[in-house]
């Protein structure tokens, strides 16, 4: 938000502020929310609507930014991620929690793990560490997240569940967590040259991510919750 | 809102104050009102609040700017639309959605289509897409998502329900998808040699047309709410 | 809100912070008040609270101009009349309807009056109208929300409804859309010469009206409904 | 608030930042306590957290006047008092009130003589009406709560209450509006030669008398509603 | 937060904006968790992030100053110690109040002896009382307070509670007044030649330590309490 007169083609610009606005919406939506939804789902719905808070804090600070110097670097994001992530995946973990509760050990894996994946990655972006290790250490923690959501505990406990609501829900926020998550890396490596500085055209497309990462993933969240809490108390 | 005093007769910029104060009012009143209504109620009433929300911000934002520099670009105006317009064919959805489940594929299209619709018609606004195609293609998103509220599975549904409040309330809806969301195109066609700058004539119009659009709009939601909730618990 | 250091004796800019915190602790007072009382309640005592937040927003946004301008002009006070006058003559109308409801078409009637009186008495004010006529149709319209509260269908509800509370209450609502409203075309016609532009001593006589009109009105509500809520579930 | 970098000894601005954040936290504390309290405590619970409100919003404000000032000046207190004493009387009359009803009357005297109080004083110390007669009208005000709440019906009721609890949190309110708020007079009439600016140590002291006058009043009362609450629910 | 672009390598600027973000989060998730937990666990909850509330708004402070001098003042985090650090404590008294109530005389001398320490410890640091006299105040005060959590009424009540969950989370509590607040002095030993001026490293490691100590704390409380309303209520 800033004062200045946008250029009516500034699309990357206005990027900034539709997100931040509809970071906002979706944040409050989830939070009230919460109201609609039985108890067990209330815990996961919160975590959904604490990483659109992330992201509308992320995106009031960045649009600021933004419109100030018309471009922005990448601590910005990490900054966002190295909450967000970590957050979704404990969203992940209370998610198939609603079905029965999964071992407390995978829940500290997950967390030290999703904390040490954005770290990594960050410090290896920024050369605080060598690029090919923080990339290749954000990678297995990755792959390990990946590895417990699709073949781990949380994956048996989605399959012997018989919640076809649930299920389907699962589906939609592994893709997530698969494809969504895979662009960011994707989209730094490809514009690795401008060296931790976004343009609008990366902004753009990291910014459309963010919409279908964070607000999409939380949609689902509260979709399966408000289906299955009157689908339980039938 | 800015510390700037203004000229007591400067209409333009006194609409903006108004617009931004009438949108947060509503945005509350609709919060508060979901108390107000029955479980099923809850969810239109809510998103025709996220819609003045939308709008709240894009009050504050765009009169910020109004203020300092005496005029405004529409790309302001199309970040609300391409967030609150697919809100309100959501709310017309979930509207419907009270009496009883319409198919969840329309709900897809309505959403994917309002969307490309505002997208379309900005990009033919600001020459990034050929004008003539950005606007048919908005003309044709338009027409559909008429087409589905005249003639489709919602109005369908509501003709069936025998809910006269319901009725009368959709019928009032549809007017303001037909009527008022014609009159953004028409301004802005009218007005097409200003190069996508607003003066303060145009922003005028602009903004009495989002009082009854958006504002309207949900409080004639909440209406609807608060007397079929009481209506149906009697 | 100014980090500018005021003069202990400057009267006018503490009048102006004095309404500001006046007005958010009345909204928040009210907004919580809506939980204490009965549902049939809920909305006028809503509706004085969103009378009191256009307040707060008003005092919020002139008194960072006051602080730095020293002088304020009556678009200011427009503004927010433009929306607090009708949302009291709603809150007026529902008030009864917690008795009785009375009809629709007078709600219509009185919203619409309400607001031409308003904005006709600006456009006389500021000369965009001949300011003979706009002050003539802003009093015609102020005379028949009296006759419709002092006369008509509201008064004849509120006469049989045989509840002292509700009674007494409207007897001083009455009193502030009668005196208290009065207040405001008074102090306008003798500061005439200053041309539409406040100085010290008239802030201070319409901020002072503006704590009976829109404090007083909105407590005088709560007090009726916390009240009658009391007595009707005894 | 403000973006200066404080020095680590600068105990006054450092003052100004406590009291706001003591302030904020202790509202949304009493907000949030009137969800644990019985209904008839929820009134004096909501005033006591408005009080604190207030000093939130005056703490806002002078601690950015401060921050680039480094001094204030008496108004900013005034405006403060003249909301926060007047309504702490109302909460001591409205505590008594959770035990049984006191006079109507004499709760319009309360308020009128503890906002004449305040408004005599400020006039006096700023030298729009003669000093001496502006104090003696504040110490008479002062003098006739003071009897209001130790000889008088307040008094009586609190003494035939039979309520232990109740009583005990009555002590410790009354000495709170007597010593504590001796304080402001007693620490003026010692600073008097700074001529209604406040330096580094005087604003110290104030602000460490608002910490026990507001926010101590506030947490007193909060402890006796949710003592008493659990009591009678026993 | 500021316009300012940071560069991307900016680790300690980087390291408030995370501070920000997660103590907002932490506090809206503390008091949102308030409705998911049994009466006699809502205080020590909203306690808990009443710290984290302290924390955010410590961190909107002092990430602007950062923001502008890239560096900071002690100042700042004895701000945030003078009133979390005591929070703390009664946050841990009323823990264990959730068992049985501990004796009030307890309540006072934990308050004020917290209260001191902090205080001592902050006017030896800055020379404004002889630097070691102030530490051992400080010392002092903290070893009561560790006295009382490991071998006084609060160690006792919990030890003779045989309610395991609650147990295990006054282990972790205790450790975070341990080994983490141990961390604040010795972090400032090390540093001590500063001067009371924080650089990028210092600043890191009060960070990290605030996040452990601070949302950590607030994140077992809550925890415990779901964990203990879920199993009291079956």
């Amino acid at each position: 938000m800033s004062n200045k007169l946008l250029q009516a083609t500034d699309v990357a610009s206005g990027s900034f502020s539709l997100l931040l606005m509809a970071m906002v919406v979706t944040t409050l939506l989830l939070i009230i929310g919460t109201a609609w939804v039985s108890k067990r789902w209330k815990l996961p719905v919160t975590l959904a609507g604490m990483v659109t808070l992330i992201g509308a804090m992320h995106y009031f600070h960045s649009s600021m930014v933004w419109f100030d110097a018309q471009q922005i670097t990448i601590i910005y994001r990490y900054i966002d991620w190295q909450i967000s992530m970590p957050l979704q995946v404990m969203a992940l973990y209370f998610f198939i929690g609603t079905i029965s509760q999964p071992p407390v050990g995978l829940f500290w894996r997950l967390l030290i793990v999703s904390i040490l994946m954005v770290l990594a990655r960050y410090l290896g972006d920024v050369n605080l560490m060598h690029p090919t290790l923080g990339f290749l250490i954000g990678l297995v923690g990755w792959l390990y997240v990946l590895g417990e959501v699709f073949f781990g505990r949380l994956s048996e406990i989605n399959s012997n569940s018989g919640n076809e609501i649930i299920q389907r829900g699962f589906f939609w926020l592994r893709l997530i967590v698969t494809i969504g998550w895979a662009l960011y890396p994707l989209v730094y490596f490809i514009s690795r040259f401008a060296g931790g500085v976004e343009g609008p055209k990366l902004s753009i497309v990291y910014n459309l991510a963010d919409l279908i990462n964070q607000i999409g993933f939380g949609l689902a969240i509260l979709t399966v919750a408000v289906k299955d809490s009157a689908y339980s108390s039938r």
